[in-house]
């Protein structure tokens, strides 16, 4: 159905489907997000089974599976060595394992795991991640069957078949899913060999790379000391102070902007920014490389690198992205297990009035900067951060994320922050994604999304038609490639 | 109107209406709510005047009045002995005194107290308390007028004629409404008495009690260290240590399940869950039994039973239900003078990711364990709720309670969930009633906003007929029949 | 367009134009506002320069473009003397200066600024601020044009034309607009004298002041100390101790209501209020004298003063007012430059079951006062403020607040507080607004999305015509005249 998701009223339906049909066929602008940059790297990347594509890389349906008793190790999911480190609700993600191993052997026989994801199929009703897999099936493999346990063999066999073929590989894909740039996300010591071999291969598709320091700023996460060292061999400074470590980061900005880079990402459980003096500043970093750091050092620290990620930015011109309030590994037996990434990241409560006053004060006014704030806790949409976009001039609201990345997650989005911050304040969409495959149908909701509310605004005479064309390619196509740099 | 209160839109009312019709005829699964359960332990049982029957046992809707300055004891409202005790802010809620005593003597006349209610009757437009009583006039009495002050004495003449016929004892309600199972609340220390008559009459309602420990875990209650003299005398196991006191409450509960209880709950003023060591919960248990203990030490001590109430239904299987976010008694005038559950309760924010993080850690993924949540603070739906229940196994999420037990509280609930959760990780509907005559409308208005939520999905094209068919009979009949395992 | 902004669905549309008409020519009551009152001393008073009139006053429209990069210096906002105290989050808005000088020069020409404005009225797309300026160029200047780059000259020639016209003085539109009661908001120090030349002038409008001692009552307030002596000065009381300084507040009230004021107003940063003792308020009042109370001091002063206020209101029976939640002052470049009162005020979280508990104590059930509360976390909506009003007698809430004066905001504010507070707890409209000319529009906003709403309940079968056309009377009307006492 060309008109699907949007309102039955008949003046909004077809109001809408005018809309969306003027921004149907724009390119993709996918300016963050979780794609594995080897899938690009060779020309011949095979996805490998189904389940490798489908089911292990994403979270979002294997979680609910979880949720109502199926075991990850029955879809398939491989544990890995178990850390050292329990869980704290800091961001313990470590970028370098970002996406797994999208190949890894696993005990359990595909097919059976995709009988079991058939079998329980009407978990995902009304769900984003139903709609997704239904809309990908049909439009990416041409599927137009409702997975059940009696059709499980049946669509397997038919994916197998697809992903046989070249015209499925990712390359190929890329073309066809008609994406104008991709952003790949990249831990700070990430030597960016696929994106080399990319550049290198000649081949056209803009894949750019987001630097990530996650892992070497937050110096609570596991394996930060070992990070460290990882930093200072691949930017060839050697750290031993906060001094040198700060080189080091601008250092390795630099080489991402030369691969392409336009933006970096900062994950933190709060958006707290606090200045720290030089001294205080070395003096907590000096305890972190000892292992002495306190939570209290570490929040601290990271309130602080927030605000240094800022000044670079100011500098660099590189996009800073914060996306905050997601308590990582809440489920303490499946991160022993299977580690980071599982589905057990639960949002807390978010504030940015207060928190992020330490940043806004030195840099909120700033020319070169934009900053573009995620964020999990929806209360936060119309009481902080649309009025703090609709007055400090750096900052942009992205996308609903996560669990807000649906249909109605996005019109609340929509409804809580447009009257206050205009649309102009957005960073209009990225798909956030690991599941490669799933990217047309995520931006094609946001489209449907925004063309079902803007003809609800232009049927009850808020807009007329010239605002409603204008904002509709505005969120579709250009808040994002402006916000993001990417029209350079 | 068969199609009441649907969307005015043609396509979603005829949807919702084909929806509605497939489970209007369902019986009522009341798994959760506070019915006296002596009105079914006497087949003869009076229901008294209307007011009795209708005003006093309901704090919707004298609160209400008072809340324009109407006094309770204008309402008819017997004020109580006064409770030794100040507020504060925990659960002083005694069971002993749930329902309070729906016969009391009261110095108002009652046809002058429905007068007053009938002069006032607009203050309930647009509220639930309003469409409920409109219904349940209508459908239960068949009493057809709208309130005002003209036909107060009409309508009372009229409720007093019915309820003077056989028909109208609770009894024969109970059938008329085809109820299937009832569940009543009762304190830990109750000698289920009234349940065991109805049993000994040979009667084939299935009432059923739920074990409500509240008045002996919450050291801080009203009459906490009297209640627990109860609980030995009860138990017949003398209770001076946290063990023998443990094993109490073990007696108790085997001795409610064995009266066909499926399910605790326990209601606090957060979720906070913390384990305690056993010298810990010894010496706090040590300093209660003194009345040593202190505010602190109450909310640690209720945290550790809510971990201890965990693992003793991983054992027992009972259902677990947690009702958190409600000041009580917020109004010490209307404490001193009336005593709890006088419509004085009101809500605080709520917090799970992090409080309940101590139980879910240690019986997150028990595949005995159902935990039933519930709260006041909507914002914990999207960012809290929906992420923790789409993700541990133990977890389902109780219908919309108390002030959102009404048709936008309930669209807003499923607007907020779903999408994260699905419908499967949800426990259906209850009631949560004292107001008897009332529940054929909870669960008929329940049903209606299902019906309408679901049709909206279809018209939209989020799902599909099979779909909405299905997910109408989860919702309305299924998932509260297997969440508080009454299909045994 | 007479059925603009209403529901696209048929039957809701017709209906909501029904109940629209039914109050669209009543009477506005506007019992809150910031409309300088020199405005309708010199019945000849000027309104300047269109932009005197439309964008320098009005921190909405300047804020978004500020948002987007463009200077408050382009945009003719006059830098003031810098204020000696750091912005602090506490209430620092001085009320001497409320709405500024309307006609202050500046040195960027107005019909450039005008330009600018029109160059970017795409920022204001889907904004309330985008409604009400196109609702006034047409209906109070009779100009119809949809604002760009191509027409702002045309536009700014009109209304200077529109300006230069004796029916578009200030008293003039005064009727046109169809006023009723008018309040201002002046500080408790203001002598009044502009509402004294009314009252000279012999002219029938009905204007009142508005209590409002802000700066007088929060001892962190700029220049508190200095209001304190003018506060000596205006009183005829010698303020040297706190029993002294009640007395002044106490005098200065029934000043305020010898000139028609029947009702104060108090801004804070947070709703907490806290009874000190007379000992702790004289001490705490004695080191805010010597310039020696903390930042706690300031809060629990400002806590036990709304205590006080309310005893007063108890008293006076003025109708007390208080607005929570606003982080004053965010931008400390903006506010070192500019001063308050600039766009850069960020709302916070805001709680109250907690916080007004002190206040309630002890006033809850008076039947002299009436305590309106407003605040700008629409959390607190459903989980706290209905269930408040919905119980204590003395509680109304006002309306939508700043951000949230808008259709969606007000729209989430009827779902979200009638269901338990019903209408009758709310206190109906007010503008708030220092924009003169957007009354009107502001008014019908406010009655139009009313209509729309009560349409949506009556084709849904919720509320029937007469309740529908009863409770579209009180929310246009009736609630806020009998809130404010203004039928007295």
């Amino acid at each position: 159905m060309r008109n699907r998701y949007f309102s039955s009223d008949p003046a909004q339906n077809s109001a809408a489907l005018a809309l969306y049909d003027s921004v149907a066929d724009l390119r993709l602008i996918c300016p963050h997000g979780h794609v594995d940059p080897r899938l690009f790297a060779d020309s011949n990347y095979q996805c490998g089974s189904p389940v490798d594509l489908l089911i292990i890389p994403d979270h979002y349906i294997f979680r609910m599976l979880y949720s109502q008793g199926i075991s990850l190790d029955e879809l398939g999911i491989v544990a890995k060595p178990p850390s050292k480190s329990p869980p704290t609700g800091q961001c313990l993600r470590d970028p370098n394992e970002l996406g797994g191993d999208l190949n890894a052997v696993t005990a359990v026989d595909h097919r059976e795991i995709w009988r079991k994801v058939c079998e329980n199929w009407h978990l995902f009703r009304a769900t984003p991640t139903g709609i997704w897999l239904r809309d990908e099936l049909a439009n990416v493999f041409g599927i137009h069957l409702k997975l059940n346990s009696r059709n499980a063999d049946a669509v397997y066999d038919a994916l197998e078949e697809r992903l046989s073929r070249a015209e499925f590989r990712p390359r190929a894909l890329f073309e066809r899913f008609n994406i104008e740039a991709l952003a790949t996300t990249d831990a700070a010591t990430d030597t960016l060999e696929h994106h080399q071999a990319i550049r290198d291969s000649g081949w056209g598709g803009r894949i750019i790379p987001t630097f990530r320091p996650d892992a070497v700023v937050n110096i609570d996460a596991a394996g930060w000391r070992a990070n460290i060292d990882l930093l200072s061999d691949v930017s060839g400074i050697d750290i031993h102070d906060f001094a040198t470590y700060v080189r080091a980061l601008e250092d390795r900005r630099a080489f991402f902007k030369s691969m392409g880079a336009t933006a970096t990402d900062q994950a933190a459980l709060t958006a707290y920014a606090e200045l720290l003096t030089n001294s205080e500043a070395e003096a907590i970093f000096g305890r972190a490389l000892k292992g002495e750091a306190s939570a209290k050092d570490a929040a601290r620290f990271t309130g602080h690198m927030l605000i240094e990620m800022a000044r670079m930015s100011s500098e660099d011109c590189l996009v800073m992205q914060m996306h905050v309030g997601s308590y990582r590994n809440h489920n303490p037996a499946v991160f022993a297990r299977f580690g980071p990434d599982m589905g057990a990241d639960i949002p807390i409560r978010s504030e940015f009035t207060k928190n992020l006053k330490g940043l806004l004060d030195r840099f909120g006014l700033h020319p070169n900067l934009t900053l573009v704030l995620f964020n999990l806790d929806e209360t936060t949409y119309s009481r902080e951060l649309a009025p703090l976009a609709g007055h400090y001039p750096i900052l942009r609201l992205g996308p609903p994320w996560w669990f807000f990345d649906s249909w109605l997650g996005m019109t609340r989005f929509l409804d809580d922050v447009v009257e206050t911050a205009g649309i102009y304040n957005l960073a209009g969409f990225n798909d956030d994604t690991r599941a490669y495959p799933s990217i047309p149908t995520r931006h094609d909701v946001w489209r449907r999304v925004c063309a079902d509310w803007l003809a609800g605004q232009l049927v009850r005479g808020f807009i007329d038609e010239e605002d409603a064309f204008e904002m509709i390619r505005a969120l579709a196509y250009d808040l994002a490639k402006q916000t993001y740099r990417l029209d350079d």
